[in-house]
């Protein structure tokens, strides 16, 4: 999904994220450019965070899936590219500001920038594009847009909170999980394809089939990223793996394990989540304990799942090749990387 | 400038901003209900920090503002009362990421928030009340409004990333130290007091008049504040005294007496800001220089200055007691605490 990908030699047989990466090719050019120009500032520290993270290979799935929509359903004009560029920095400023909250290491491949530049500037950077991506909405012109975007930003926010809370709590069920995810990751996913439907005045009954879609496509996504984290390739995953069990998260994978697991595996998850007493070794064991059971392979499934439902969401537009690229990336955001 | 004044019994003449309170009183209830109901969230961690802050006793200044100057021109409906509380929004939202930037221990004569409920959670419940104020700002229904208020926003994350820079930088001239204040604190006075104007759709010279007031006022408030981390009282400031001096800010105070400083005081502040060495005894010496070079006093002079040019801002506008209000709260600014 990586936009420079045409200009690449690609020897490989293109997938249907790179498929849809060339067929939106000449939008995203214009949404990166947009990107480009409004992270300026005379405060050159600011330019300088935000393209360290904002250059740094991310795939630009939420904007693509904003131009997607958009083409799909006929609509183009200036509108969905500045609420494509706004969406990237709701979701840049949220990657700053989780870099501080979840002290991770690594992100996009490279060392998170608050180790680079420290927490206050990735605070302050965050905020600075959070401010933009309004900005940004404000001349796309659309107030039910800019309705939709606010309220999925403190959607994100009350996901996180709510995510930073369940920390260590082994007693997390599969719904307090999914609540959170659909918060923290479906909401921005879900709003980036409705606006696309705002913009262009579609009917009631079209829009709602965008926000299923993102929303769908989001969920999908992040089961995939928490079952990734354990038995995903660091290079081609573009941060470190393991970074979830080292925090204590409850994703998933480990909320179904501890559904079944006997005293031994019980004991196992009190200690390495819930106190937070982890040894070497102890990540394998736990990627042991999640294939024995089972536990990331029901994962993948119920990301499967939503990836279906992720489609048949676009059953009500025109079977055209954005509808159909649409489609292949519900497929491909559960198969990238295995 | 408590909002609650007017219930108790004021034993006192009441001073330019507790007239201004009571003035304000029916208004300010509104936009406290606001506040009240949009910091609310399932998760139960937001309005419990929100509240943290919100009820500690801030002034509502800048809403108050808002507030003033809407009633200055006559216009009365929803859309002021909904920006007011957008404006204390972003206000919030800034003070708890500057919390986490500055490290600071005292906020509102309490406990800084992070201290109590770490860093990450004053950053997330600052982006919840920051994404909050933008919803509240759509259903004020001015896209105009949103545009000067969502710039404001990125000039404030400007402000305070330049300030970060200009960090134990005693190279600081007085010209920098300005635009600081003009980005991190005159310009969401400007924009509270600007948009007041816009949504009573008024002439672009009465918005221009009121644009200045906010600004002026800001800066003098922002000069007086930076005074008073020299010389203020601990209570009546609620924050500590002497935070500036600690964290190595160049404030006006500071970069005026480097501007005449001989070669021992000199030293003195390269060692104590440019270095951080600060030993016991260093900041009543700091304090002694000040007030030998009469920096202190030139800083409030400047504040004077700023004062007086909001008053006259306001010559475009008829003589009502609201105008009368926002001119004595400018000069009250300045005499605060003093």
């Amino acid at each position: 999904m990586d936009t420079t990908v045409t200009t690449k030699t690609v020897l490989h047989k293109p997938n249907a994220a790179e498929r849809l990466a060339s067929l939106a090719y000449a939008d995203m050019r214009n949404v990166d450019a947009l990107i480009l120009d409004r992270m300026q500032s005379h405060v050159e520290l600011i330019p300088d965070l935000a393209r360290y993270l904002i250059e740094a290979g991310g795939k630009r799935v939420r904007p693509m899936i904003t131009i997607a929509c958009a083409n799909m359903i006929g609509h183009r004009d200036e509108a969905p590219l500045k609420l494509a560029a706004a969406v990237e920095f709701i979701h840049t400023a949220t990657l700053l500001h989780d870099d501080v909250v979840d002290e991770s290491g690594m992100r996009r491949g490279q060392q998170a920038a608050n180790l680079i530049w420290g927490n206050a500037s990735s605070v302050l950077v965050g905020d600075f594009l959070f401010a933009r991506s309004f900005s940004l909405m404000v001349e796309a012109g659309s107030m039910k847009a800019l309705g939709i975007l606010s309220a999925a930003a403190s959607t994100i926010a009350e996901g996180e909170v709510r995510q930073l809370s369940a920390i260590k709590d082994t007693g997390i069920t599969v719904d307090t999980y999914m609540d959170i995810i659909s918060a923290k990751t479906a909401a921005l996913f879900s709003a980036a394809a409705q606006v696309a439907g705002i913009v262009a005045a579609r009917p009631v009954a079209e829009e709602k089939a965008l926000e299923s879609y993102g929303r769908e496509l989001g969920l999908a996504f992040q089961l995939v990223d928490d079952a990734l984290d354990y038995d995903g390739r660091e290079k081609a995953l573009g941060k470190s793996v393991g970074d979830d069990f080292r925090e204590g998260k409850v994703t998933l994978p480990v909320a179904l394990s501890l559904l079944t697991a006997a005293d031994e595996e019980r004991a196992f998850w009190s200690r390495v989540i819930g106190e937070g007493k982890q040894n070497e070794g102890d990540f394998e064991t736990a990627l042991g304990y999640m294939r024995a059971n089972g536990t990331l392979k029901s994962t993948l499934d119920a990301a499967r799942q939503h990836a279906a439902n992720a489609r048949k969401a676009l059953c009500v537009f025109p079977n055209n090749e954005w509808r159909m690229a649409l489609e292949d990336l519900a497929d491909f955001v559960v198969e990238r990387a295995y």
